[in-house]
């Protein structure tokens, strides 16, 4: 009832059976932090880590709408399973950006016949990680935090600076490659299995054909930030969905009508009512600015080497404006939710809080202000953001 | 830019052109009041007044998606317009519902062929219109407020209450009947063309194939309340889309930056252009949930008279949840527009009050908290609402 | 009952008196706009004019508390008068910072024999009136915008820049004085009755005895914004408060109970009395931090010369903090009334418009924004806000 | 700077010092729960536990303002404390107000010499605790959940049902008492070393000297309620507080500005500014309130057994008001903090997200909309709440 996902479509299907196993130890598995070691083993199972790799490299050339839905499906219980489910696909496209055609053949193939998961290791607001060419390899050293899903990958992109030109160059290279010190370190208030922590790259050697220098520069090559924010975008709906669909069942099942509220069930209180109204609203309202900003990215994928900075420009703007909406819904829905769950329900063993850490955390990765000031910028003068690391 | 309706739908072209001539005077006739005569003329000229009514009867079968587009068109810049227009389907569908298939035939093909504009005279919160059967007529007496567009229509229908039995009886009459006095007395905050003021019935004798007595109760037949809301909705949304889209000329023309700023162009200030990116982006959100509450309930129409309580309950509660958005939408974006048009902005020349007035105004006339409960208890129990007045 | 002022100060006793009288047109006055002739007489009756000018001059030497609670009482029926009561107290203490004693002695202490009322022309916003000096004189040309109170003044402050050297001088002129036309042409969507609109200044002499300069740059000198800046606040909590004690009295005697409630009177709805309680409890906070910022201003103000830089600065804040509270509860009170007075409370037979109308009108002479960044600066930085035209 | 604790109270600047202390493990304490029995031993040699028990007794007689403010200043670095500290004056006034004069000097005598620590068992929502008279005695049987402090305590206060009448009785005895068991098995997702968990009671015999059985009935013996709704709403504003001081730490030693930013230092962002200026305005707003409400409590306790029904009316809707505020002041600041400190701060290390888990929690002990809906009853009507446990 109610977020019902679109079940017609399998892979959403798949998606919706996997959260239904997510859910069972989510509450603990938050707790613990560390990997997700049984949950990736299903994701392999299910085949859904190579759906959104094009068919001619054996995946199922999935659109972002299925990819993301499937993301929102996972955080409804589980944020950091939606979340490096998500970000599984941003070193794929990276490689499918910048691989050789015989990278992508060679690389993607595995990945969809062995069903890899990916990670990354790239975060560009750390300068940290330095490489020097050495003849016909490049040597690499130092670290990178944030490297979420590294921590369960089989292969990860990395990118590092050149220590004389400042230049970035990325590579695909196993996860268990010597020299790197995967280090599971990371522990956030949320988001608590995503991995996010440090890599450390001891004077790794990486090889001619790991690095992934295929020309860029089109448009289409600039929508791996697009993907992010998708897939951010998505966790936050998702956990507002898992936020009221847990609080639902909880105050239907639970909860006692307030001391002086008159009514004999708790669901009986018009304030219970309207608050559940206002927050499945809100919800709703996340949801649609979801799909719609989905399909105008499917749209702009459509368009591959041919898309214009326009037509980019326009998913752009539209999933910034589903970003903003999402993280605003996620944070207050994920926090109001207690109100009508009420005191007996602020305890651990119902983990209700992990929606609002997931969120609070994740949302801190592209500032409200800086999406609201490029969506304004463009409905005030018509100019599409300049790609970005964040739009 | 921003909000460009969909011109491939001919009704929608219709209605922006249209929309464009409304512009021109606009603000002067907010502050006059009265009849839109001369908009109500070209309303006729352009065709726009039979699009709903069925092909049968020698109308355009438009979906409801395309009416209530026109109707957001015109409230973006003339809410009273959208109202009316929106609200001349209220009577239509009375005798699509009520009337037996002679009177459909009869007026709805008059109404198509002579483009008549239909008011409506049947506020049922009033008590203040009675009926008594004299033979074969009955005759009326009293009177009825808040009756919208009897001050420009040709024909109208009226409801009254039997002085006996209480029980509410509907007719089709002439808005040109004797005994029948349209006051044009509205002299409201906002939605100042709207009419909808009292209408007088001094013993009003109307004839039996007058009065519409086609037997109701199947779920199909419930559906007037949801056009009423729908139309509510799309005034809303579009006053947001006016306020923003008329804001945004007089920011980019003629606001100064601000004396602290330190920018050239106002619309350099980072704080104007997150406040745009924030309000184009709440008010995307409303047109989102609009055009899909307007789908659902096109969704809903076209099961006809197999529709079922719970597929009727599905739309009542998508309307209800996009009518709670666009309400607040409305009145934050018409408020908080001034902060960023600034202080010489706020004179009567421009009238861009008009908007949150036209918006307060019409948002009373069905409270967002209880569109808020009626969602909330059927996102809690699964129950639909039984249709009523408003909902 | 509620917002009980202190009676006990006889200043504000008197203006709650005089704000009773001033109710009883409040709604067509603002209709009207133009001047409200007989209310500046009775606050010349009351005494009210002269009560912050020292008492060696003849005054009360009122405390900025007791002048700024009769600007509240004066706004919760009238914004208009609110305004001009307490910007008349701006001329009055141009002249007290940049007079000489001898102007002092002279004008302060006919203003308050006679009970002037005071008006002033120089906002500083506008570069439009020039002058030069010619011997004695200064002859000035050109106009000023925003003339608060000028249309119903005895006398007022004049500013204009030096049309070489572009320095600024004040003098103090007979609102009569030949050369000056008050052109009475406000035509705002609030604040009506404030005749801000232009003054012409057509070669205008100023004799030397008639310009201010006295020696300003302490700090206590610089305490004009504060003043202004004060006034408007306390106009916000006062429109809040009027529109809360006028719906109020709508509520409990006309509106009707909403047709879902199942209630017998409107009051018993669950809604109404959260809807009262949450509008009433942010006006008190509003009301508080009015008062703490008033009092906070007498202090600074009761240093006089000895003023520091940092004691003004700690003034500054306490009443930016508190103008940002009024601004926005004043908006939000003044929209929100209307959902529980009803539909049949929006027309202009009541004017409950008034109060949004007036308070948006006034909050865009100070951005929110601004004064929010001026208090966070100060507060991540310990550093004061450099006195300027808005702190 | 900026809420600057009252210093020249020697009670407030004691609680400072303490604090200070506090603040040491505050984070690591929290992650672990149980009893903060070093922070208990540091309040019994400050002497703050008696200050409030009257100097007849051996106390300071010390205000409410005193008190609540020391809460306050605990609340910004632990809300535990600040939660336990309120609450152990709980169970002090109910001996107040329901023991003998003998008891009352026995064990208030001995409460002030030995600084006893007092915890309460006598959550009236749950009805699960049974006594029996046996003779002189009581036996009582069962268990009552939420016994906050008790896990700490040398005396608590208990209340059970006699199984026959449901009538309630009160009695006071030592936390060691044979037959109590203090479970201390409390693990909410904040205020973690309130100890607000389980006490059971096993066929525990109640002498008659330990009942409290002085008649209570009179407006002054109602006042339990509000002491407990004072310290929730200190609490919450030195959550706030503490927040935006530990928050506007983080921002000014550690955050890097955002990369789109264009400024060198993060609090040079507008953003930034702005943000931190909103929150500590709402925070302020808080604050003064809360400090109207404690004095509004202090005078209504000042007038003794001579207390009217109207006057403690008064000091419930100011505290009801405080506590609104300061429920949403203490939510919203503990969440947007992380806005402006970013994504490297959301991590265990610095536990930041204590305060929104602490706030979160401590608001379901009595919902906004109740309170609000008491305000508003009162405003629209003058009818002051009858007393219960919640106000």
């Amino acid at each position: 009832m109610s977020f019902d996902p679109d079940l017609s479509d399998p892979l959403v299907a798949k998606a919706v059976e996997l959260r239904d196993v997510f859910a069972k130890d989510a509450v603990a598995r938050d707790k613990r932090g560390g990997r997700p070691i049984e949950q990736v083993r299903l994701l392999k199972e299910s085949g859904l880590l190579s759906i959104q790799i094009a068919k001619e490299h054996g995946g199922a050339g999935a659109s972002w709408l299925s990819v993301l839905r499937a993301v929102r499906e996972f955080a409804r219980v589980d944020g950091s399973l939606g979340h490096i489910y998500g970000y599984h696909f941003l070193p794929i496209n990276i490689l499918n950006f910048r691989g050789t055609a015989e990278q992508k053949g060679r690389l993607l193939g595995r990945s969809a016949q062995e069903q890899w998961f990916w990670g990354n290791s790239g975060n560009p607001m750390s300068k940290s990680l330095f490489g020097r060419l050495a003849g016909d390899e490049w040597v690499i050293d130092g670290y990178r935090p944030f490297s979420s899903g590294t921590h369960v990958a089989d292969y990860m992109t990395v990118a590092w600076e050149d220590v004389a030109s400042g230049e970035r160059t990325f590579a695909a290279i196993p996860a268990s490659y010597p020299g790197v010190e995967i280090k599971d370190d990371w522990d956030g208030i949320g988001q608590r299995q995503t991995g996010s922590g440090t890599v450390t790259f001891d004077k790794v050697r990486i090889a001619r054909d790991e690095v992934l220098s295929a020309p860029v520069g089109t448009p289409f090559t600039t929508l791996i930030p697009l993907i992010q924010q998708s897939v951010l975008l998505n966790v936050f709906v998702g956990s507002a969905q898992g936020a009221l669909t847990e609080g639902r069942a909880y105050t239907v099942g639970t909860s006692r009508p307030w001391v002086d509220s008159g009514v004999a069930r708790h669901t009986d209180d018009p304030w219970v009512k309207r608050h559940y109204g206002e927050l499945f609203i809100k919800t709703k309202a996340a949801t649609e600015l979801a799909d719609m900003a989905a399909r105008s990215f499917d749209a702009a994928w459509a368009r591959g080497s041919a898309l214009t900075a326009e037509e980019r420009g326009r998913a752009a703007i539209d999933i910034a404006a589903a970003n903003v909406v999402a993280g605003e819904v996620g944070l207050d829905v994920s926090s109001r939710i207690f109100e009508v769950t009420g005191a007996r329900s602020a305890v651990n063993a119902y983990g209700f809080d992990r929606f609002w850490r997931n969120v609070r955390t994740h949302t801190l990765h592209n500032p409200a202000e800086y999406k609201a000031r490029t969506v304004g910028a463009w409905f005030l003068t018509g100019e599409f953001p300049e790609p970005d690391l964040y739009r």
